[in-house]
């Protein structure tokens, strides 16, 4: 695989979308092929999924099955998007990957990690980002964070939003420990500063760990 | 588990749907609680998912992904219906099941085997059936009645049924291969007869079979 596979991990509110952007014109700006997509999405399939969750004539949809069409989905995405677009020796940058599903979906709908982990392993191919940059916040700086843009938004704070505070220490700690199992890819950052200063960290470690 | 699950397969034209119809009059006439079901299908998620898998907005479907929708809809199919009914001590029927997946999305897809085990023992949360009926037909039995069948209909063959006889012999032999593994739960019954025949020959097994 001649690319480069990045991946950004962290609570909502940590601000994973504008590092993201920023991150993609830096090294566009370095003269690399940059592609930058997302999850769920990156395709039509999974357009058609999300709707397929979202629709009430579904029905109600066990964890299991949600579990697996969040996986149909990422399949589609590494075929389609990310997995060419590493052949043709570009840097993906990729909003959320397998670790949320991990996170979330394991201690959020009580699945077993190890088996998201199986069915990912299927879904993904086997590919795992080189690099994972964690934002990492204390749950009280995320909810503060959210509760700010959502005013600002003037929105009401989605049904993941309104989990409670101990649901994001969990998802923080399943985070931290993720990072723990994999410190050669995971690179833990402290999220809880202004925009310049959080992005001045990231391109401080690519710089270092990215030599390509 | 208080009821009992039996899943009837083999190639297309082999006479499921008609010899399971016929098995559940049976059992219902002997003062069994009988749920007649199919894969796929069964629940609102998997008609869902069927349109989506063939609504051409959905793009060109990976065969991995392909396979995670599949899951998917089995998983709901399971949660939904098959274990709440074994649950109340009934008897399922149920047209194709995990086995359909391994031999037609493994065989036809060139999907590992095993991966496809896998990722439905998660979908299935482990159940398997107590029974299952094998409708064993050589590749030319099968491919002579589907003709036959379609005539009737006025029908052109679908896509799978144009598959080459080549193929038919691969899923027979998959077929064949998956009872020899598990000759306890695997009945194999030649379906080269009439419909009054092999009815008997079902009914013959289950009376000795199942003696609940």
């Amino acid at each position: 695989m001649k690319g480069y596979f990045i991946t950004i991990e962290g609570p909502d509110g940590a601000g994973k979308t504008t590092q993201l952007k920023m991150l993609r014109d830096y090294l566009l700006g370095k003269g690399y092929e940059v592609i930058l997509t997302r999850e769920p999405g990156g395709t039509p399939l999974a357009e058609k999924i999300r709707n397929l969750l979202l629709d009430p004539a579904s029905g109600e949809i066990c964890p299991v099955a949600e579990a697996l069409l969040y996986a149909a989905s990422r399949a589609q995405h590494v075929a389609e998007v990310i997995l060419p677009s590493l052949q043709q020796g570009k840097i993906v940058l990729c909003d959320r990957f397998v670790d949320s599903s991990i996170v979330y979906q394991g201690l959020g709908r009580g699945i077993e990690p190890q088996a998201i982990i199986d069915i990912n392993h299927f879904a993904t191919q086997g590919i795992t980002p080189d690099l994972t940059i964690l934002l990492d916040l204390t749950p009280e700086q995320g909810m503060a964070r959210l509760a700010k843009r959502n005013k600002e938004k003037s929105q009401e704070l989605d049904r993941l939003e309104q989990e409670s505070l101990e649901f994001y220490h969990k998802v923080r700690q399943g985070y931290l420990d993720l990072a723990k199992t994999s410190p050669e890819r995971y690179k833990v950052i402290e999220a809880d500063d202004s925009i310049e200063n959080i992005q001045q960290r990231i391109v401080a470690l690519i710089d270092k760990y990215f030599t390509i």
